[in-house]
């Protein structure tokens, strides 16, 4: 039972990008689990993700380093939780590589992917602690910035 | 691979309770995966777990509701992370059911079995975010409560 049957989406708590999307799913999953593509598209323009740590196991780091434009970056580091080849991906930064935990935890991301001829449903959820983080969230931007991502994703499959 | 292999053990942030017991294996795990038997043993007297809730799969709940002596309780909620039967059970109080991030991660757990006969090495590891969490949990009688709770664990199983 994949663990999206353990609690429903919580609009209170939790934000989520649905779109179909005119690439095939199998080159979306490699875009999400490559660090190579991830470099490419993970980070809407104009910051770049300079290094990028993947490895795809349980407690397996997931690990990015985002420079900005006046050459200023910020690391995050967390781990993968779930791993269902080209259908689910969950990580979070509660927690470190090995499951240890993080000092501050923000977010849980889970990323879902249906094959729609050659086309994808393609669905982010990101759950928080709490309402008050999901709207800090919403506010910095998370509609506009995993859209934008998402967008250099499509240009990148596509080009 | 197990995840263990993904960072050795770290004695600035961890804690570790090792000891050879004189029940069988199977025993053990069953002793740590059914409510009915967690709320006999695993906290250490005069406390008791009045409530348990144990959803056996990745990011499925592990809950406890402990009461002291004077009536007061103490509620845990967190989820299982990684589970071999038998062999390797992890959980955390960093994300909840479903993988959602915590208000407040306090430690992440790894329970590690091995045969040894009619006998169990039992090896309790715990991670924790820094040295400072890991000297409060030590603080707090890590080892002698955890080391009460195994000491039930054993006699409930003789009985």
């Amino acid at each position: 039972m994949p663990t999206s049957s353990l609690r429903p989406f919580d609009p209170e708590r939790d934000l989520v990008l649905q779109r179909v999307i005119p690439v095939p799913l199998a080159k979306v999953w490699e875009a999400w689990t490559t660090p190579e593509q991830l470099k490419q598209w993970f980070c809407p323009l104009p910051w770049k993700v300079v290094a990028c740590e993947v490895d795809l196991r349980p407690g397996g780091v997931f690990g990015t380093t985002m420079r900005g434009p006046a050459g200023e970056e910020h690391a995050s580091e967390g781990c993968y939780l779930e791993i269902v080849p080209h259908k689910r991906l969950v990580w979070t930064d509660g927690l470190g590589p090995g499951f240890r935990p993080a000092e501050k935890a923000f977010m849980t991301g889970i990323l879902e992917l249906e094959a729609q001829g050659s086309s994808t449903l393609y669905t982010a959820t990101v759950l928080h602690a709490n309402s008050e983080i999901r709207q800090q969230h919403e506010a910095m931007g998370f509609h506009q910035g995993w859209g934008a991502a998402l967008d250099q994703l499509v240009a990148m499959i596509q080009a």
